[in-house]
């Protein structure tokens, strides 16, 4: 049984970007040699989402309204007020959908890869880009 | 310190349907003989639930009242339009719940049982049934 | 390659209570001497919410008001409805918070500490306090 860690650096282009990144955890992962075992995938920042799901483009824009529609992009937020907080970037709806959509996921491998369905992916949403942001990966097993 | 993975089948009978899997998936890890570690729980798919919560009939229809406040049946989803999506089963809603609700779980393993409150049950949600699922658990430990 | 576990009680004293744990986390996995794993963390509760963000006052009262918005406090639930459920606390808004925001936290290792970004913090919400409330710890690694 060992333990490894790795990883991904990440260079969004727009405010709101939702990528699929299961080919570049597994790309990560697979040097490691696991064959059966866990993987545990992280952002390192609390404005990204980071869940799995289906990765279809009519599906990504119903989540992307769904986000809007529960964290509004102008909610009134006390976050976002200079009167009360001293962040600059008006990034509160982005904290908050971060929030709600999650940002860890644990993951079996098993025969040296991701124990995924046939429609899940590796879904990596950038809620206050464009930024480099980066994804800790750890991986356990034998 | 050791791997171990196993996987269970269920056959859900209803679109929706909120059930208390915590018995099958100690009957799955029980075998293992792990006195202590942690337990990975995962479906593998995209439309399905996975979370801790109490197990309670009222509870439950206030889960799946609230599901269907946040997440309308009918919500225009582009990922339900045939003009746009080759999906065919009309489950955007099914999707947009799984991500808001989650689908992994991850708990201690202590004493040989899984490290649960008094009140926690591990809840699966099957959002676009009724179909044939299933569940993904990995346990490491000693 | 080793597992550990830990305890942490924590003592609520509002209804609603919105706390950083980073350093209980870390002062309770810090004499296990792991270098490199995984760090587990779970409340074994269903009326407390545990996830990372950032913790800033300004941010926490609109993460507060997002609650309420999406979950009210009356919103006429079954689960609070003395002539069908046997809750005698009123506490359905707490359950539903905590499934939309959970409660698992599996975060990396690495040089003997946490792996957390710049602005990530390990925030406990409790939901229906005020309480003694126990968070369980697993850590395993080497």
């Amino acid at each position: 049984m060992k333990v490894f860690t790795a990883s991904l650096t990440l260079e969004s282009s727009a405010r709101t970007e939702v990528s699929d990144v299961t080919s570049l955890v597994k790309a990560a992962i697979g040097p490691f040699g696991v064959s059966t075992g866990l993987a545990l995938v992280n952002t390192l920042h609390t404005t990204c989402g980071l869940f799995v799901n289906e990765f279809q483009s009519a599906l990504v824009e119903d989540l992307q309204s769904l986000m809007g529609r529960l964290v509004p992009d102008r909610g009134g937020y006390r976050h976002d007020d200079p009167r009360i907080s001293d962040c600059e970037r008006g990034n509160a709806r982005a904290h908050l959908r971060a929030a709600l959509f999650g940002r860890t996921i644990a993951l079996g491998v098993s025969h040296g890869d991701l124990t995924l369905g046939q429609f899940q992916s590796v879904i990596f949403a950038e809620l206050d880009g464009p930024r480099r942001r980066e994804i800790s990966i750890q991986v356990i097993g034998e």
